[in-house]
């Protein structure tokens, strides 16, 4: 199986590295940076460049940049794509890049794209972060446009055969609004909860709760800035609620109200059981 | 060397596993509830209860309890405890706890007391889920009221023997600021953050940043309440410091700022590694 990728960093490099472990496909990638690219063929994560001549016969092209990088990159790879290449891609977004792949879709109508989302990532980037290993036990999303149930099907298994533990499909909308909780406000809390002025002094001070609380505070906040923008519906949303839920707290303490604070308190640890307790 | 521990829950619990296991301790322990008892017994966490008549030749009394419960179990052991046995705790407050030893030490001129506070623990409670490993490479503060240099290197020396990585000294005022925010706020905005409504839905559109952020989302409502309540004035101060920060983010978003939020992200990037680097 022939397999183009568009950008080699963490994740792309990740998937280029997963699939040379497996076995079994021709890897050709592509990406801005040329040392990235040196990196990439010195790693032997690729077996050449993706150009327009070898874009000829892929089976898949998967695009792995911001979202801003998507369109212009695949569509500078459209023309030459055999009939019945699939096209997926890693873009922490989906309603956008669904709507540029419809758009797209009307100038080549047997484009076929399947938006994709790996529930994966690190706190650092760049192919010297990215690991065979990245995808393991994860979560991959699918959102669909055009494809028919048996690409779907077909691009389903092919995540699974990476080591993905699960594949989820859903709408880019829905997408969007989980991703907002589950991922842009984790980022936004631990890079908020880094600036209070005592961070600096927490050696000798902290636990395994402010190492949890401050790990992905590192970030790449060009790629951040962009998905959260994107998604400032979704992500103010979930964002005010939370801000809404603290100021409770805040209330509570400063009366001293230890009651209050108790209750607080026992309506977090009692959802948090209620929702673990779901854990298939 | 004789230990006696009041509280035998997932701290004290654990204290009593570690005493075990290092060997050349005789454990003797107090719990309120039977069943603890019952359980440190068949575990062999201790060798026998700690009574009035057990505490007479104590080496060491460490009191794991709720600051609430602190005083009055001190005071029911003072008594009979033998000049030099050195008194020390495990509580997650220090001001308070401190206080009390002053007041105390006027009765009792000759006691020897040195606060402490172990920065270690799980999202669990309760003895069934103590284990001999649990302050291994942990960093233990200790606070000293009126013991000499000697007590405190002692005290120093069996933390360290006990498999902490590190002893940190300092005052009550230090302490109760630095965990206000190290551990106290953590523990807040964890149990706010599985709140919002679609945290729910999380199954499939989540991964590490998730889990980290609400791992402890689950905690003793009843004791940090008390824990938190009286620390009210540092916590309050950082919570608020949060929230004027989450505030700024939520600003930018809702203006749609890509920029603006490029710089807020940055700037936490950036303090995140100015910090990290800080590590020894």
């Amino acid at each position: 199986m022939k397999i183009g990728i568009i950008g080699l960093g963490l994740m792309g490099g990740s998937l280029a590295k997963t699939l040379k472990k497996l076995g079994g496909y021709e890897v050709f990638g592509y990406d801005i940076d040329e040392t990235t690219m040196l990196k990439a063929d010195m790693l032997g994560a690729i077996n050449g460049e993706l150009t327009v001549d070898t874009a000829k016969d892929l089976d898949m092209l998967i695009v792995s940049l911001y979202p801003s990088g998507f369109l212009s990159s695949v569509e500078r790879f459209l023309p030459v794509l055999k009939d019945g290449t699939i096209i997926t891609d890693f873009c922490g977004i989906k309603r956008q890049t669904m709507a540029d792949m419809r758009e797209l879709a009307k100038k080549y109508p047997n484009l076929v794209f399947i938006g994709g989302h790996p529930m994966a990532g690190r706190e650092f980037s760049g192919i010297d972060r990215s690991v065979s290993t990245l995808f393991e036990k994860a979560s991959m999303i699918l959102t669909n446009v055009n494809a028919d149930i048996f690409v779907l099907e077909e691009v389903k298994n092919f995540y699974l055969s990476l080591g993905f533990g699960e594949v989820v499909i859903t709408t880019p909308e829905y997408h969007d609004r989980a991703i907002a909780f589950t991922s842009q406000l984790c980022h936004i809390v631990s890079n908020a909860f880094i600036k209070n002025e005592i961070a600096s002094e927490h050696f000798g001070y902290s636990a395994g709760s402010y190492k949890d609380l401050t790990r992905v505070a590192r970030l790449n906040p060009e790629m951040w800035a962009e998905l959260m923008t994107m998604n400032k519906d979704n992500l103010s949303k979930e964002l005010d609620e939370l801000i809404g839920n603290l100021i409770k707290y805040s209330e509570a303490l400063k009366k001293g109200n230890k009651a209050e604070l108790k209750q607080l308190l026992s309506e977090g640890n009692d959802r948090k059981l209620l929702i673990d307790s779901r854990k298939k």
